[in-house]
């Protein structure tokens, strides 16, 4: 096991009806700003049951934040927060709407370029308003980490920023929220948590046991839970274990003393910034050839995967890694994601493009060995064709 | 899943020469004194790595906390810490001696008579002193938790408070600290950690997947590690994995959304506070008498520990049951801990005095369906005998 430090100081309120915590989690004399997104909180109900939960309280919204948000959007609130004096910010939404909170917390106390903040990946954010969250779409686990992704449309940049100043002081997470989303947004979050896990995990072997049962906790419960999202929304056994598995998927535990490989994600959010892809979408996509390209490297962690979270029962190993590998893009396939760049109408002529993006964000050396070079990312991209 | 609320803000530092990160953690102008049991600090060389971290800080020393810390050697810290206005205190040693810093923390800020903050299991605790720990024992999970168990000699009442006042800010988990424990408090902790898991998890389904298999990861880790432990005392990864597992124990993530029994605990508690049996032979002794006289409410769990954790190949659900049960206790004897009353020389005499000391405590309705009563505790002692 690798050494490292674990902190996560955000308090979570979990269940059915626990919106209401927002009465005494936020102080009596807080301005608020609710900040949320394409305004289906105001159809579902959740808007009502936060200013229910907020009476007595002063508040403003700021809506329209953007899937994958913009940071011009972001820079109109910094504004609006300026000019009413906002103290307090309560994001209410799913990742986009958390991450663009974040940004937004970080910008309004920051001197200077606000761009700076992405540039230094969040070392040069020294303060940010305080946060809360209620979270309506279980993917990105932002509800309890540092960690933004913002997208810059101007430039078509998508890239992110971690800052302990930007953690959510609390988040409630109630998966009732979850029931009238979309079966793509819900697709695309089963996804989003399930790579979470995989980035972290199919690396090498660093007997790190504790890490490893966990990741595979989590990989178990989303892959059984997943499809009956699908099939039955208001289930709420099935929301809540698929809410609670994509906080725990990225709020640090996984990741404590093993390795981690994220390409994945890096070269997906560069699809995603050129061509508008859904993140899920970009994953689904990215992690089948990268593991394909990379599979010597991973196949001990791909073997212990497809044993003991897919049931692989074959004995050669490299029949269980490629097994692994095609199980995992056929659950994608099956909650109704393409894991091919044609699927999307891509091709090669992206290559380029691609590369050229990835160098000038010097990300040059990625995955768990930090040897995969713009070279190779041609390679992958080509076996995601 | 039932509701629930997370928090715990405690920093970890993991792994070999985390001792280090003293001097960053503990601000510069504190008063610091440091708590520790009987002294092995000292010939282990922990102490020294200890100090060196603090070189440019002012610290006292407070040794003697003993196991199964004393209230009355408590009181004599907060009277120095009053005397020298001490401001931070810093655990090095096990659970006994983070628990007794807990006490100290709370009862050197409290007006008033200490004693109340057990007898209002912390409620009455309004600020503490600031605690970091460096932990010398896996077991207990005191390091990242925000519960104490202290015992009044004069009294032999071992009782526990809660309070977020006394949460550790941080805890540094060095491996290596752990070399050179004895035998037998390496098993105790074996034995207390994975009774913790336990006492959240064989208690009846709610469906909390992550929950659940996040408790059996534990299980597997500690079952898989524990007897390595005894046998190669230097294996640095065995140490690691039972260090994070033991942490990982009790630090509230198992306990999110699921049942607690917990009953163990509290009649264990009296047998040490009368008869000084260590935490974990207590542990070791109650547990399978529980779950015999419990066995039809805790089938269904008993059943699934059986089956994805002690990998028992039988159908019937009874003997599944049985088989985890016995196979349990023979883990624990395989731990060199004796499961019986009668290996330590106790018979069924003590069962009055036991049941008298519950009655006092009110703790009337023991388990997770508050549904064992004294006459129910005198059913478990006897088949404990």
């Amino acid at each position: 096991m690798n050494n490292f430090s674990f902190y996560n100081p955000t308090k979570i309120h979990f269940g059915a009806g626990q919106i209401q915590t927002l009465k005494d989690e936020i102080p009596a004399d807080a301005k608020i700003l609710i900040v949320y997104g394409g305004g289906s909180i105001k159809k579902n109900g959740i808007f009502d049951q936060v200013t229910d939960a907020l009476e007595g309280k002063t508040f403003l919204e700021f809506g329209g934040i953007e899937p994958n948000p913009h940071y011009e959007t972001c820079l109109k609130a910094v504004e609006l927060i300026k000019t009413e004096n906002i103290d307090f910010l309560l994001a209410v939404g799913g990742g986009s709407v958390i991450d663009a909170t974040k940004f937004i917390a970080a910008a309004a106390q920051y001197d200077g370029n606000p761009w700076e903040i992405i540039e230094t990946f969040g070392s040069a954010v020294k303060g940010a308003l305080p946060i809360g969250c209620v979270l309506t779409l279980a993917a990105t686990g932002s509800e309890m980490n540092p960690t933004s992704v913002v997208t810059r449309a101007e430039t078509q940049d998508k890239l992110f920023f971690n800052s302990d100043h930007v953690r959510p002081l609390f988040s409630v997470l109630d998966p009732k929220t979850t029931y009238s989303l979309p079966a793509k947004q819900v697709a695309n979050g089963v996804v989003d948590s399930y790579v979470h896990v995989l980035e972290q995990y199919i690396t090498y072997p660093v007997n790190a046991k504790v890490q490893d049962r966990f990741s595979e906790s989590l990989l178990s419960t989303i892959l059984e839970e997943g499809p009956k999202a699908l099939k039955e929304p208001e289930n709420y056994d099935v929301r809540a274990n698929l809410m609670w598995s994509a906080t725990q998927a990225l709020n640090g535990l996984l990741s404590t003393g093993v390795p981690g490989d994220w390409a994945t994600h890096l070269i997906g959010q560069v699809l995603t910034g050129f061509y508008g892809l859904d993140h899920g979408q970009t994953l689904a996509i990215v992690m089948p050839a990268v593991w394909t390209y990379k599979v010597e490297q991973k196949k001990q962690k791909l073997v212990q995967y497809g044993q003991r979270v897919l049931n692989i029962q074959e004995t050669d190993q490299d029949l269980i890694a490629h097994q692994a590998i095609e199980k995992t893009r056929t659950f994608f396939e099956e909650m109704g994601i393409a894991t091919r760049l044609s699927d999307y109408n891509l091709d090669e002529t992206i290559i380029a493009g691609v590369i050229e993006k990835l160098e000038a964000y010097q990300f040059v050396q990625l995955g768990e060995h930090a040897d995969i070079t713009p070279t190779d990312v041609a390679e992958i991209l080509k076996l995601a064709l």
